[in-house]
Parts: C-alpha cells; sequence; structure tokens
C-alpha cells in the first residue's frame, strides 16, 4: 500500500520532554529553529497531529510567513499544506483553530455520532479503523489524495502509534537548553513503549543550531 | 559550602527513555560510548547512584578495564573511585554488588532500624537528613573525604534530585540510535518536574560517536 514520505518533526528539552507535567507547551525551540520548522511545514503536503494536540494547544497548523505562502502558490501548491487530525473519538472542539477548509478529521467507527454532527462541515470527515484510526488505511488515503510529504508535529501519542505501525521514515528532533523533569511530563514516544525489537534508527545529520542541537535520524527498516 | 565538581552521565534513546517500561536495561551505547563511559569513571573519585538504579541493575560501578586500574594506582589513587548510594530508607539489598570495602551508602533518619542492622559493616553508612537523603550535606561531606570530581549515574528520580538542589554542574548525554517509547518509561530526569523556572543549559560540546551522539551540556548558574 503506497503512503507519503512521513517525519515526525518535534522539539524536546535536553532530559526527552515535549511539554511539562501540565501538559503546558514550554518555549525549548529558538528562532533558529522556528524558522527551521516554519520551511519544514511549508515544504510539506499535509501536517499530521494527534487530537491530544489539538486540545492541549489548539494549533492552526497554517504556514505563518507570508513569504512562505507566495512561494507555495508560485509552486503551484495550495497556500497551506493539508491539515491532518487523527481523532478516535472526535474530540476535537468545534472552535478548534485546525477546523476550516484544508482540514482532514479522521476518526473510527467508535467515534459518538452526536460528535461527528457537531463537526460536520467543519473539516473533511474520513472514518477508518473500528475503535481507533486505522493509520495506514489513512496514509494510504493521504496518498491517494496527492500528498507525498507528510509532516507529524505528535503529539507522544500519534508518534508512537506511528512508529509502532512501522509508518514513519524519518524524524527530526530539535533538543533545546532546558531540563523540563517529571515522571509523567510527555515525552517525544510515549505508548505503551517497547518491551523488545527496538525499533533501530540511523544518524543521518547532527548540528548545532542556535543554543541547542539538531539530531535527524532515518529509520531502519526491519 | 564546598562540594564536589558533579556531572550526570547517561545514555539515553532517540526518544529520551533510559530504559524500558519493565525498567529493563536496554544497550543504548555502542562500544564507542561504553569506552568514553570507562575512562570517564577512572577519572573520578566517587560514582553515585540511587537506590533505584542499584534494585533496577545491581551495578558494581567498579572500572573494569585492568589498564584503567592501574593507571589510577600509578597516579597515586585508589584502584577504584568511592562507591556512593543514595538510599533514603536503606532498601539497598545486603548481597547487592556495590556493597563492601569503598561504599558509602548515605541513608536518611527515616530508614529503619533492622535494615540498618543488616547491612552493618557491608558499607560505610552515615546519615543525613529526616525522610530523604540531605543531598547537599552528603556532597560536602564527600567533599570534605577528598572526593573532588563526582560522576552520577543515575537513576532519573536521583538526577532529578540532584537537580532540583542545584548541585549539579554539568550533564553528558549519549544519545543512542533506538527508540523505546512508554509513558512510564524512565527518562533522563523524573520525579515531580518543574512547572517554571526551568533550568537553563548551555551546549558545550556535540559530536557523533558510534552510531550516536554525544551531547555535553552545562547548567547555568541561577
Amino acid at each position: 500500500m503506497e503512503r507519503p514520505f512521513t517525519f515526525i518533526n518535534s522539539a524536546m528539552s535536553a532530559d526527552g520532554k515535549i511539554s511539562s507535567i501540565q501538559r503546558r507547551q514550554i518555549s525549548v525551540s529558538g528562532r533558529e529553529d522556528l524558522s527551521r520548522v516554519a520551511e519544514l511545514r511549508a515544504s510539506s503536503d499535509a501536517i499530521m497531529v494527534g487530537v491530544g494536540t489539538i486540545l492541549a494547544d489548539d494549533p492552526g497548523l497554517g504556514v505563518k510567513s507570508t513569504d512562505l505562502r507566495r512561494a507555495r502558490i508560485r509552486a503551484g501548491k495550495a497556500e497551506n499544506p493539508i491539515r491532518v487530525v487523527a481523532d478516535s473519538l472526535a474530540r476535537t472542539p468545534p472552535d478548534a483553530k485546525v477546523l476550516g477548509a484544508g482540514c482532514i478529521l479522521a476518526v473510527s467507527r467508535a467515534a459518538p455520532e452526536d460528535r461527528l454532527e457537531q463537526l460536520e462541515g467543519m473539516a473533511d470527515l474520513v472514518v477508518f479503523g473500528d475503535s481507533r484510526v486505522d493509520l495506514g488505511a489513512l496514509m494510504a488515503n493521504l496518498r491517494s489524495r496527492g500528498v507525498r510529504r507528510l509532516m507529524v508535529e505528535g503529539g507522544a501519542t500519534l508518534n508512537w502509534s506511528l512508529i509502532e505501525a512501522g509508518l514513519v521514515d524519518e524524524i527530526y528532533i530539535y533538543t533545546g537548553p532546558i531540563i523540563i523533569g517529571g515522571e509523567s511530563a510527555p515525552t517525544l514516544v510515549d505508548g505503551l513503549g517497547f518491551a523488545f525489537n527496538f525499533p533501530e534508527l540511523d544518524l543521518v545529520a547532527l548540528e548545532r543550531l542556535g543554543d541547542g542541537a539538531l539530531l535527524k535520524w532515518r529509520m531502519k527498516r526491519p
């Protein structure tokens, strides 16, 4: 089944946290990393997040820079990449910034009918999987819509589900110069965790970026 | 109060985990990192771990290489660095490899009398703090014993307590080429976590090492 080239991009603290125990978004990235992420978004056909990220941060997922949006238009693309939310139970609030034209809301067959009715017309609703979104089927669907390059912006649970399903090609991690700590603070990859057969990576790039470090990993194929 | 120069050294997976959800030690480091750690140990006056690490991994904390031990002796030092265990409730098992001559077991006044009796003669028992080991007092005591360079080898809870108390100078992190994942898998710094005033770091070195990356951070003084 064909799927897009898929990469996870995330900032984490030096101790591997993507937010604090209160799930409050922490400014880990500096200016240099923020502009790298802006360009990465603008270079992608679609941006995907899990519903946890919508509930915690309410991101718009658009390309903020006018220059980058214009460059996309000049290249014959839509002004903004498609926005995709993996949301098994349709918990996205109707006033979430991510909703609107160009948003695909992927739910499972377990999503309550009244939630779906509330969200109707606010996104392109697609249903894959019984109790949880079948991410492989969603990926194939995105590919059939012309998505060749998919950027995943977390959170920890979606990252886990995608890696566990073998649907990730690369992982880009900016490690910032702070300690967040906390046994229950979200990390780059949460979920159940692997007990054996840990997925292996190749380090394809390593560079200093602003006050932190950028590590680019490629997933080894099993 | 004078204390030793104190650094944390740890290996973690690309997603910031120091072991799996089963608390099983995972081989994250390659050959190059293991020999770096061996030299780091041999260059230290004392090695400290928390009791959680003793219970999970039962490390001996000695210098394994004959060459490195001989080099220490030639330099007028003891064959092995002092081994220090922070163990508020004296939970170290009497058959733990860390015990014996050259081991300091730091407990609090809450440690049960029968546990202390069991461990008597197996380590140099010191008592600091009421319910938890007073790490600042322990550090001052180590300094008064001639410890100038203290290496901390985890785990996540001791790392947290030391950082929270402002007792750490540098943090060396080897990031290895695997994903471990897991919401409950131990990370570099667990404990309660910071909610604000996140400790800030300076990235003092960044290099590729074997199949992973070595990041050296210096704690900024508040």
